[in-house]
């Protein structure tokens, strides 16, 4: 089939009265995924810009501080354990078989701002978290005692330090306990309150502006006609966008003019640290979108060796990465995922999407051509085996509802022409299934 | 030692002087994690409020609605290539030796809504994603053609339907698309574009109140004074939450007293569906909390074979859950992941919580009692023989920062008396690493 076609394309151009829109087709070469991302990563500069949020704000937000504590954690002596404070040294030799007797001098309640104190051959009774007397370095624990009105018998010998919290020993002064570019988690929320942070520094969110264009495009408000199509990119685009952690900006539909989407990627990407645009990214007549970044940037790779999703281009214009991604959902996605996680953790410098894969066996065999990495949608199935990847039969990029029932991508790399059934792949899970075990 | 314990034990009682605080003792005997979370679970109703929200702002929510489509998805014949739309019967024949000639009658862009038509021995030029003509059936690839003034040459028979959306083909009227307790992902919020809705039914998010107790508790905008300790609780509680996808009330901190704590909690439960109280759960004096619960509903479990985090304490008041986390900040998390997700997945009938294991090999030995599921914080390293799983040092789980330095808990179940060094481990990460590879 290949021979025909390239003795037919000689005569098709020698012609050359076709000019119609040409989808998918018509690129010289394919850019490997990697070598494309490498591409464009080159050219993005890493976003600088910090904001002060309060601390309940914070979670799951990039740290934009190094965090030094400025205090001990604890900062006095606790007792750790329900008992008596002592001076370790006055229980050495006790034991169930010979207690010794210590007078019983206070009693320490958590909480209790007093600092009590003790002599030789006294202690205090004490709580759980309580601080520690002065003098003491100790605690027997309620359990090796016996309580005899303001004495106590103390059935077993303890340590210097033993039972006891010991001012910074969770954090102390001066050791540095987040770093920049940190993905704030609860734990970390609460380690910022021990150290007295009601806010803290972050990276801002990248903002994403995201233009739909074509003639043929509606909202979903409106019955589409026939010739119609209800716009699904920038629904499903900015969604993801929203679970990565970006402002975005919703730029709705530009007809296919190019003056006015020339006009609105200049005045979108003056707010935006990205923009992304759907539609018109081949290399056809109405495809307009390649020749309207060329005059305003530069296009660093058109068409990439994915698929689907092989028409995208990536670009920058104003030192700003531009997307443009192709009009079918499902390689509108699968560009968007390659992609744009990516971008966002070169601007951020942090790991922003937990990508999340899963080893799966074939059910059958699934084609792909050699130098292009395919995504098979497909669903999991758990087996005592382990995973079963199924691959959804689909007519196309064009069905989104395949992507619906789809738990994943199984990806096919480059350097192979498929997969046979029973042949083990790497699985890319773009939908919750609970609880999956590596 | 435990038989000294024995021993000495019932003289405490005899003695009864002493009635301070026991933290994490006490208790006569502990539930197994599974059978505490069933218990709580059968007295937990699916909480059935139901929001609409607009399309943007449905990602990651429950779905409350089946969606059953009302169009089909094309909702008209579209051409899936650039070329000549045509009878398919016009074209039986043609081959690159013989070609077939057509009368070329009309143009048809994407998004025009004109209803073009053909007749026997006709071809409409069609760009992809425009409306098949009437009377056409197919459409010939432009690669396969030569466009001859108002003639085309046609080099490739084609069958009926090739290269045609056929209306209805990603969805059909009537289908069911999405089903009610999904979470929604940016492929589902597409679809939904797809399908005219701006905006859907989801169930409401949990409103949790989240309530710390303690004498010694101070806010993170107070430097503590000797014996006062920063509630760290709170914080790590509310943004776990946040993540969860749940609203949450900061309901502060309540000092040690029973008709405050009373209040607070009755006030509370009007407005929420669940409380968390961190603090005051174990079995002495000031754990007050047990005490109130009971009069005010029912502790179903108290004392759970968790560690850390055994004193928590599982309750329902009005009918709804009550969860007692220990004071300990790292026992409080780990109450927390084990019992609060899945109590809000009951509430949700959702699974909302991607818990994210990964299998691991000890790098030492990890010790744990028998019949105690026991949770050990690790730092996981990847190596090319997989990763690594190496326990943090800690002296107990008071010690904040050993979760903050950690990739994850260690799993050891309660038919393990520990773990030798290269035993395999099941780690729950708690921390974005970026790329997991199952």
């Amino acid at each position: 089939m290949r021979r025909r076609r390239l003795k037919i394309k000689p005569l098709r151009e020698k012609h050359g009265e076709d000019t119609m829109d040409v989808r998918s087709k018509g690129f010289a070469t394919h850019t490997t995924v990697e070598t494309s991302l490498n591409k464009l990563l080159d050219k993005i500069e890493v976003k600088d810009e910090k904001e002060v949020v309060v601390l309940l704000d914070a979670v799951n937000r990039v740290l934009a501080e190094d965090i030094v504590s400025e205090r001990n954690v604890p900062h006095f002596n606790r007792a750790a354990m329900d008992g008596y404070a002592v001076r370790a040294e006055d229980t050495f030799g006790a034991s169930p078989d010979s207690p010794l007797l210590l007078k019983v001098t206070d009693k320490i309640e958590i909480g209790e701002k007093r600092q009590a104190r003790i002599e030789k051959g006294e202690a205090v009774r004490i709580a759980t978290g309580a601080a520690m007397p002065e003098g003491s370095n100790a605690v027997v624990m309620i359990e090796y005692t016996i309580r005899l009105n303001d004495m106590v018998e103390i059935y077993r010998a303890v340590t210097p330090a033993e039972n006891v919290s010991l001012t910074g020993e969770d954090v102390k002064i001066g050791e540095k306990i987040l770093e920049k570019g940190t993905i704030l988690q609860p734990q970390d929320i609460g380690m910022l309150a021990a150290l007295g942070r009601t806010s803290v520094e972050v990276f801002k969110k990248p903002v994403v502006a995201v233009l739909s264009t074509g003639d043929e495009l509606v909202n979903p408000e409106k019955r589409p006609e026939s010739g119609e199509i209800v716009d699904v990119n920038r629904f499903s685009v900015i969604s993801a966008l929203k679970l990565l952690g970006c402002d975005v900006i919703d730029c709705g539909i530009c007809r296919d003019d190019k003056q006015k989407i020339e006009e609105k990627v200049i005045k979108e990407l003056k707010n935006a640290d990205m923009l992304i645009v759907s539609g018109g990214t081949s290399v056809g007549e109405r495809d307009l979108l390649p020749e309207i970044i060329k005059k305003l940037g530069e296009i660093v790779v058109h068409g990439v060796a994915i698929k689907p999703g092989m028409p995208v281009a990536l670009a920058v214009v104003s030192s700003k990465p531009v997307i443009l991604l192709p009009g079918f959902p499902v390689a509108a996605l699968v560009a968007f995922y390659n992609f744009v996680p990516p971008i966002l953790e070169k601007m951020l410098n942090a790991c922003i999407w937990q990508k999340y894969y899963v080893k799966a066996r074939a059910s059958k065999r699934i084609p792909s051509r050699e130098g292009i990495r395919t995504f098979t949608r497909v669903i999991i199935k758990k087996t005592v085996e382990g995973y079963i990847a199924e691959p959804i039969r689909t007519s196309g990029s064009g069905i989104l509802s395949s992507m619906v029932k789809a738990h994943g991508f199984a990806i096919i790399p480059e350097d192979s022409e498929g997969v046979e059934e029973g042949d083990e792949i790497d699985v890319l899970i773009l939908r919750s299934m609970g609880c999956f075990h590596a």
